[in-house]
This record gives C-alpha cells, structure tokens and sequence, in this order.
C-alpha cells in the first residue's frame, strides 16, 4: 500500500461516481476515517466543522460504497471512485458541484432534503456540512 | 457569478478533463489566481510551497485551458473542467491520480519528463511541486 501523507493534518479527498464519471464531492479525511474506509469499503470522512469522524449517509441513508482508491503523485490526496446511494450532495443534488460559477444550475436533483432530513434537521444538516 | 468563499485562505481545486472526465489533479487558488483563470481562460493556482501563484504549464508548457467552472454547495470548493495540453501531472502521466492506493498504475503516461523539464530541472520542479 502507498502511505498517505498525513503531515499536512488532514487530507483532501476528490470523489468521484465510478460510472458516470461526474465529481460528487470533496471532503477531508483523518487517520481514522482512511483506515475505517479500508477497512469496511464505505466512505468515512473528518468534519473540519464539527471536529468528529463521519460515515458519509449515516443520516440520510446516502452511503458511498468505494469501488476503487487512488492516490496523487506526492501521495497527499485521494481519489474515490464510488458507487453512490441516491445522491451525494445534502441539498438533495447528485453532486455537490451542481453549478457554474455564474450559478446556473448544470446538474441534476435526486431527492428533497426536507422528505430526507426533516425540515428542522435539514437547516441543523446545512451548517454542520459547512466545511 | 457566486463569490468563492476564501474565509478558509486557500481555495481547494480538482481539476478534470473535459472530455475523458477523468481527474486530472488537485491544486489551490488564492484569490489572485482565480481573477487570473477567470480573466485568462487559463488555469492559474497557488502554490502552497512555494508561496506564490503559478501558472499551470508556465515551465512545461502543459497549459489547462478552462472550458467550464464549476462551485460546491458551500461555494467554497471549486471544479474546474479543463482541456489539458499533453498532461498534468510533472511524472509524465496525464493525471496525478495515477496509482491505486495498492501501487498499481492504472493511468497512462504521455509524456517523459526528463525530455521535458531536462534531468536538473526535473528533480527541481518535482521538489517544487510538492503542496
């Protein structure tokens, strides 16, 4: 196994549908969260916001089971190519990164946050994603 | 147009080909770097070692020009969709992301970077490169 580079603190990690191609999301990973993520073949990421490890869907159900791993050249950033569970992103978007930065909307809704989440949890899900 | 939100300093970017859809590399941009790619149509980002904006190819030539960017729910991460000149990455491989997290190549290279950046030049810029 190539070691992830760990100094920096936390590392950055691109994520990836392993079918269509299409970027979901971008998150942060610890020592904890890599190794559970080996270790059990679903996404784990570090909350910088909330300071805690999290499995991705452990709220909405919407895990991310990864199909493959890869690393960057200096070994300080991962790429996950995962198969996704209804949609990635909170505000019920495939992808986190459904708009240009004109803000129009390219991308795709899969589901209503408030039918997921609940409306009061949806608002309290909204802040704790804030990177 | 939606502001990134540089609060956090650096602005995280993934960078993906256009056409393949593959991710090509991660990088930062500081605020001066996203007026220049915005304004240039070419990528410009930070470089976090050597503390000074950088112009990709600016060396090799390996130029990325921006055909869409795109910006994540917090708007505070960035995806730029690119058509890459020859590759990204310095090792010669089209994309950095060219190893599983096992050691396996499963990118492919395209260039030799030794003809590129010559043999000096190259273990410099490899030093240089490192975020």
């Amino acid at each position: 196994m190539i070691e992830p580079d760990f100094r920096g603190g936390l590392l950055p990690v691109i994520v990836q549908d392993a079918k269509t191609r299409e970027v979901l999301m971008f998150a942060y990973m610890n020592e904890e969260a890599f190794r559970l993520t080996r270790e059990t073949g679903l996404a784990h990421y570090y909350s910088r916001s909330r300071q805690k490890l999290w499995k991705k869907g452990e709220e909405s159900g919407h895990v991310q089971r990864v199909k493959e791993m890869r690393i960057d050249c200096d070994a300080d950033c991962l790429l996950l190519l995962v198969e996704q569970e209804t949609a990635a992103c909170h505000t019920g978007y495939v992808s986190c990164f459904y708009r240009d930065i004109d803000g129009h909307v390219v991308g795709s809704k899969a589901f209503d946050p408030d039918d997921v989440y609940g409306e009061a949890v949806h608002g309290r899900h909204a802040q704790k994603t804030q990177q």
